[in-house]
């Protein structure tokens, strides 16, 4: 049985694909069938793999990664494949085929020996493998009635991908906008393969993080942290990538939320008596673990950390507690903010009717962003805002939301309250008198230069709860252990 | 005074980009004057910096690294930035101008404070620091004769750089072919604080080489020392990017030159009895190291294995001892393959006249590539094949030079001669009379699984030799001595 492992990581089944290439086959059966204008013959569907990437004009390129709805249905890891999955409508019968590049054979002096589409078949257990330049050729004798090609645009970034092209395309019928909801809902589903993938790149995060808490200390370099992170999860987890820039903020640069950008690069020297906020996560095999661990920079809370760090935990707690099959994303995102403001009245910091609060959407104020994001193959994946589903809300504290459905068993999200003390936010807060009333001035103000807490989960929604792949210590007496241990 | 710095590492001061400037300017009055149609008013250069790049369509970005052009002139680390210098033609004054994004103040929230002109301008010291809604009246202002843009292929990619595109560019005289090659020609020729700068990148790639090399051993996965390599480099030494993709090949895969690419992504165990060939180099503040070791994963180098490498350290030593300003590249390479092939011969592996053998071009088919390249930003670093420069030549064993110029002082180039035993070309040399006469068929196919062994330093051109900032071990005894120390 083939699989993907970097060293003794996780192996990872080629059956996960196989199983994915089924699923979407059958969606898109019993989707398009009533609406398609053939019964017998061939639907297509062609999809571009991602490209190899330069930096710049230069003789450099990134390291590859494949592009995510490829990798979903053919788990390919070289640059510059097609795929096609031929569906028999009548009988629901699929072919996968896979097309390489045809190298020059003196590729394999920097490259290595190259493999032949027997090789390529075996890796990676499609059904047939054939040279890109054999495309055009397949497609003529695979005659499709209709070729469903790839293109949408994603409702994170806002950023929309182009169908590919291809020689020939002009002969036939071609579609490029049915394909992209029905294959991203399929990714919103996570099957029991894709689980264990998820599971363990989390468990390798989770055992990152531990050693980077265990490592950070006052004087130490922020980016220390990240780097012991990803050696981490390199060597040990065999993670070639991160899902994402890791984000290391001591102080108030904790309040930063994509803290570690090219501008500000995680390059403080971590002081004593501040909060860490460590938001980091690995890949394997495409797919995302996305952690948040927030910690005190010498291993011991103060009273306001605690107060805040807190706060935090029993809004994350709340959510944890609720969160289930059918319940509703944006009521987990009001009762974590709920929840937050209740606790932040509760230690003197706000006064006056939480529920009259939550209506003025004061928590924003603290967490301006949404409670969490759908993860997989992407680390905000896709399925957030498709047609069928709830819109953005307009409520300026629902609106950073990236998805407002109901939860359904088998999604996989995050669920990540945060309290920040951000001067823009603040000040804006102290000058509204709707917000401002519930302000005990005094109290807010000594936390100008606290920073901020978030607390990061990714969660595997069932049936009853949830199940949380992220394994890290979470309460104070917790994370004062694990520092002060070994 | 302003400074680029990352931790404890170098302090990089921003009058290295200053230097450059007025460098590139006293260049361009120098080869242009004559034919300005102009003796009085402005020339303005202008680039454009690097953008940001998403991952496909994704939310997520690549870690942004500077396009290295901008970096040579104006060392800014943040995306979406132009620059400008305002040469008087008449005085030879020039002004050197940021323009950055102007950033709705919202922004503060994910990338913490946004930085005012003024801040800019005390941090990367130019002249002047405008938003880039800006640029149209500066330019109004500075009413520019002439415009020159950058655009050039790179020798090395083959990839084109194409013009920046700026509101009003109609308005103006621009010249898009000028400003390339005598660009790229200053990049050549290092300065003192560059020098000093490509010394520390160097010296904290040397010190993670010998730490992975004391690191891996047998049942090592290659991508542990990728890993610990780039952990050591980050870090220790600051160094958030690496050079280019690491290389961890151990037994035949030492003999791919671009092994550690996503196909080949360094996932092999390490065995007993094989070579490592580890080509890996950091980056810092934008310049590079580009550095290989080979050593016995065990530690101990077997009869056959010394005879490979100390043939490759001859031919290494020879070019260390030769090289100098006023010395032809192509004679260094043609000098290492001569040694190369005497020390095969030497040890039984070759028959006959050693010159007839470097005619024949058989130093190729043990050495596929150049015997090295200009390093700097880049690190294939620009300048090899300008118009004014010797072509690259057409003889099969010489074509994969990436540079053929007389060497000069203040260059920085990469010596990296290399044996390694490749299927295709040791089956090619065989079949081809004109080169099997020379071959000792027995002893060489001994060597159809050793893979290869490739040493590579960095170092800078004297007037009287050179200076090699690769500091790592180099003789067998060396090695040995480095890999049984703790
Ligand atoms: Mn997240
Ligand atoms: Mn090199």
């Amino acid at each position: 049985m083939a699989a993907f492992q970097m060293g003794s990581g996780y192996a990872v089944p080629m059956t996960l694909f196989k199983n994915n290439r089924d699923r979407v086959c059958k969606a898109l059966l019993q989707q398009l069938q009533k609406n398609l204008k053939f019964d017998s013959g061939n639907l297509l569907v062609l999809l571009e793999g991602g490209k190899d990437k330069s930096l710049y004009n230069t003789d450099v390129d990134y390291v590859f990664r494949q592009e995510s709805y490829f990798q979903y249905l053919f788990g390919a890891k070289e640059p510059g494949c097609y795929g096609i999955l031929t569906i028999n409508v009548r009988t629901g019968g699929v072919a996968s085929v896979l097309f390489v590049p045809r190298l020059p054979e003196e590729y394999s002096t920097w490259m290595g020996e190259l493999l032949t589409p027997a090789e390529f078949k075996a890796m990676y257990e499609v059904d047939e493998v054939y040279y890109l330049d054999e495309l055009t050729d397949y497609l003529e004798k695979a005659a499709p009635k209709l070729i469903l090609t790839l293109s949408g645009t994603n409702s994170d970034s806002g950023l929309t991908m182009q169908p590919p092209e291809f020689d020939g395309k002009e002969k036939y019928v071609t579609d490029c906008d049915l394909l992209y909801p029905i294959l991203s809902e399929c990714r919103v589903i996570k099957s029991a393969e894709e689980i264990e993938v998820l599971r363990y790149v989390a468990k390798v995060s989770s055992d990152a993080h531990i050693r980077v808490m265990k490592f950070i200390r006052p004087g130490k370099m922020e980016f220390e942290g990240e780097s012991l992170f990803l050696h981490h999860a390199y060597s040990v987890g065999g993670c070639r990538h991160a899902s994402y820039t890791c984000i290391c903020g001591s102080g108030t640069n904790s309040s930063i939320l994509h803290y570690g950008h090219a501008g500000a690069p995680n390059s403080r020297p971590i002081q004593d008596g501040e909060m860490c906020l460590f938001d980091m996560g690995a890949n394997y095999c495409g797919y995302a673990a996305d952690i948040t661990c927030t910690f005190p920079a010498n291993g011991k809370f103060t009273d306001d950390q605690k107060f805040i760090y807190n706060a935090v935990l029993d809004a994350r707690n709340a959510v944890a507690e609720t969160a289930r099959d059918g319940v509703s994303w944006v009521d987990m995102h009001k009762l974590a903010g709920k929840v937050l403001l209740q606790r932040l009245k509760a230690g003197g910091m706000l006064q006056g009717d939480v529920d009259e609060m939550v209506e003025a959407g004061l928590s924003a104020v603290f967490q301006p962003h949404g409670l969490g994001h759908l993860i997989g193959l992407d680390v905000h994946d896709v399925g957030g805002y498709l047609p069928t589903e709830p819109k953005r809300p307009n409520e300026p504290w629902l609106s950073k939301l990236r998805f407002a459905r109901v939860l359904r068993a088998g999604m996989y999200v995050t669920i990540e309250p945060g309290c920040y003390f951000i001067k823009r936010l603040m000040d804006g807060a102290l000058a509204n008198p709707e917000l401002s009333k519930f302000i005990n001035v005094d109290v807010f103000n000594r936390f100008r230069n606290f920073g901020g807490v978030r607390i990061e989960d990714d969660v595997l929604i069932t049936q009853n709860g949830i199940e949380n792949f992220a394994i890290v210590p979470r309460t104070v007496e917790e994370i004062e252990a694990t520092m002060s241990s070994d």
